[in-house]
């Protein structure tokens, strides 16, 4: 008999659905929660119930929230003129992070996928054109895969006749990257890319 | 702003507290509940609660237990004349896993640590020196670090007057391990426990 205990079976189980858990790290973590106190499980297990109930997506640009509309497209600092179109939430913070950009965003929660059966239907699209309104700048800062450029161009079309500039972001070599372990396609692209200095 | 929500940050400060966990590891996580439903998260804050309040040690051996004694202690095919002593309860998942061993266990809940703090009253030495009437061997299944070491002389010491055989599990170039590979400690280990065959 692996386990002595169903309850310890079904938290293992629970934290091996978890994306990159596996089942030796799952039980990891199950006997270390085993060593705390009630009031830390109580914490854990209260918070995950809160998630689901308090988090929803902003009515305006779809991303997480507990206020709508969400505290970025309501920030007084923000600049209204300009979004940026982002496959999921977790991009927003990884832009968020740089500190760098003070425009709005769209999370599209998903991106065009033939191969996947995703269709423009399928993602949130309609409600971005809906939101162009005031816009001057749509910037895309989609994956650099096949699905981030088919959905580009395909949302880009739509844009075109409204005479908004389109941006996306930058192609090249990674910061602190060496060129010798760089892929072809990256480096013919920042080759083609290449800016005066 | 990095979080646009209190409860996603409380859920992602919950997962990187757990071992081995990141905050970037913890986000995807969180973002990952987000996507499931209601039934998914109802059952993982569920079974965290039922952990604390089903699990407990076994008066017997002190493994993790729903039912006092444990199903190992309780076991119709066990051998009861032998007891194997571990660290932790995931040890003895880690041995019941081999299906070789048939024996009884008894979880010492730490190691004598000096450097740590760690005296042998603070771990189940005592409970273990009780459970020898009826036991004919002792096999000690503990890390094979300086902590392991002192904890089996130890505990061998008290126990070398009671007349019961007392093992430890052989130490050895693990399977499929490449002797180049293999740290000095270990190679002179094995030199000096070689067997013939």
């Amino acid at each position: 008999m692996l386990y002595t205990s169903d309850s310890i079976e079904q938290v293992v189980d629970c934290f091996a659905s978890l994306p990159s858990i596996g089942r030796k790290t799952a039980q990891r973590m199950t006997y270390f929660l085993l060593k705390q106190d009630q009031e830390y499980i109580d914490n854990f297990s209260s918070s995950l119930q809160k998630l689901k109930k308090n988090v929803k997506l902003c009515s305006c640009c779809n991303n997480y929230t507990e206020v709508d509309p969400c505290p970025i497209c309501t920030g007084k600092n923000r600049d209204k003129s300009t979004i940026c179109v982002v496959e999921e939430p977790n991009d927003v913070m990884a832009i968020e992070k740089t500190g760098e950009y003070h425009g709005l965003y769209h999370v599209l929660h998903g991106l065009i996928s033939p191969l996947n059966n995703v269709s423009p239907q399928d993602i949130k699209i309609t409600e971005l054109i809906a939101r162009l309104g005031d816009i001057s700048e749509v910037i895309f800062a989609l994956n650099a895969d096949i699905e981030g450029e088919i959905t580009t161009q395909y949302i880009s079309k739509l844009i075109k006749p409204l005479d908004i500039k389109i941006t996306r972001l930058a192609r090249g070599i990674p910061m602190s990257g060496e060129l010798e372990f760089t892929d072809e396609a990256t480096i013919s692209r920042a080759l083609s890319s290449r800016i005066s200095i």
